[in-house]
């Protein structure tokens, strides 16, 4: 173990206990999986109506949607090609009693009691914009394309002792689909007011060029190829550690790949593209408590000003 | 198919499709998967503030947990057992890359592709008090006990078109744990409540005796004895039709089954006893929807005033 990675676990381990013992995260037994507290939602709930304030005069869209979607949709879209590894398949029991008891006694002798669950018909929500897709796919979008203000829990399998790397979480977005110049300047527009946002509430953020976590040895290919054309930005802050910055928010032009994957066309029959900032609001709730000292009662009174509270 | 069955479909399918068109409801493609629109989420926000005033004078400790849980703690409970067929079991893909490669294979060609997918460490959250139970494990309560208000997704595999049987909902829950008691007074406390509240903003509920779904034959005899101990009560409201009443609350006690099972104590060295009272979200937005229309700046003032919209 190198010592950058040592003194990367100790700086988790290290803000994760905190978090711990002021109660504030909940611990699960299982890395990246917490309960929260009341003054942790609330903080995530003071956010959220920021950013509805701030996305309110361009008048959106509003869904919300669970963190399951359709099977279906999920292998509409190339997931389980690019990023198989962060999946989350639900699988239930659809047996007899017999076989209830088989299962039953599997599971009390240490074995593996889920050989015999079934897929359901659904999925863990991948990115908060997935299950948006298909409510409009084969539609022609209007001149002016549309806006959708999103927020979902979303579920990445990524075990990490990370207090910011959590297996579920939740983005808040807003996705533009259009055409590629409606698409591309959405992206462009709240990559700077997304920054201006986290600054006004003490955050010392910086954009950078990134790319998704794509598998395996092409996933590095198509990495090089998202970073070479620009389409992935993320705007980073120290949390746990100086050392290693977090993305706490990320800014995306897909181009046509979800047009083409659910058949959305703009007026000149093209596929539409799509575009979207996501907003993380655990990792933002920790980047405040870091950055601002565990009682939000305490914070500087500009920040408590524009969040609100 | 009898004429009562094919009557509520009927009703079922109207009110969905009523739903449906009006945009408040977004359909997935799977039974009891929706997306909501900004309208029914506000009401469900609007309620939940409602919650939260009139528990406020009880001070409660605010948890709020994900919608998936560590999978040891879901075998620590008796749901395997109780309710098989409504878990939902998160399994991954931990494989190589050739691994993948056969899995994409068995996906083009409609085979089951999730044959290799292993579980992973987490599975859906079947109540809303299931997560909070392990928190307070090998612990020994205050005299006065504990007071708990938490919200969450739960996951119940049971596809149905009735759109107020969902897959995927939110319960908002006031838990109490402490002696029997304690836990016996806050479950009388809430029915008694939690009808006044749900009356206070027009919706007739009756409380009526009730049992948890238990699974097989063994579940005949359980669902009996819960019934014969008075341990369940739901407060019921037609929604889809007059035709079929829908609990959209329920208070629960549970005795010491949570308390043996995570041997939580009370002072004298007893199991400590727990008892719920669980709001179902979407359930009580269908049931104002239907109630009082589609469109809630037209409902009745008495109710907006109760709601504060």
């Amino acid at each position: 173990m190198c010592n950058l990675h040592g003194e990367l676990l100790e700086a988790y381990d290290n803000y994760r206990n905190e978090l711990l013992d002021a109660g504030l995260l909940l611990g699960s037994g299982v890395e990246g999986v917490y309960g929260l507290s009341g003054t942790f939602e609330g903080i995530i709930e003071a956010f959220e109506r920021y950013v509805t304030r701030e996305g309110a005069e361009l008048k959106p869209e509003v869904m919300r949607f669970p963190p399951i979607l359709n099977r279906k949709t999920y292998l509409s879209t190339d997931h389980i090609e690019t990023m198989p590894d962060l999946m989350g398949s639900i699988h239930t029991f659809k047996g007899t009693q017999l076989e209830q008891l088989e299962m039953i006694d599997k599971k009390n002798n240490g074995e593996d009691w889920t050989v015999k669950l079934a897929p359901a018909d659904v999925m863990m929500v991948p990115a908060a914009c997935y299950p948006l897709y298909p409510t409009a796919a084969n539609t022609v979008l209007p001149e002016e394309g549309r806006l959708v203000d999103l927020r979902a829990f979303v579920f990445r399998h990524e075990p990490s002792p990370d207090p910011a790397r959590m297996q579920i979480f939740r983005q808040r977005e807003y996705v533009r689909l259009g055409t590629p110049e409606q698409a591309r300047s959405h992206r462009d527009y709240w990559l700077n007011k997304g920054q201006e946002m986290l600054k006004a509430i003490g955050l010392p953020v910086q954009a950078e060029l990134a790319n998704d976590p794509f598998f395996g040895r092409g996933g590095r290919v198509m990495a090089a190829t998202q970073k070479e054309q620009e389409l992935k930005f993320e705007l980073v802050v120290p949390v746990a550690t100086d050392k290693k910055l977090t993305a706490i928010s990320s800014s995306n032009c897909h181009l046509d790949h979800f047009g083409k994957e659910f058949n959305i066309q703009t007026q000149d029959g093209n596929h539409a593209h799509t575009a979207c900032i996501g907003f993380g609001l655990e990792r933002i709730t920790l980047a405040l408590l870091k950055t601002h000292g565990l009682d939000p009662e305490k914070w500087p009174a500009e920040v408590k000003q524009v969040l609100d509270i």
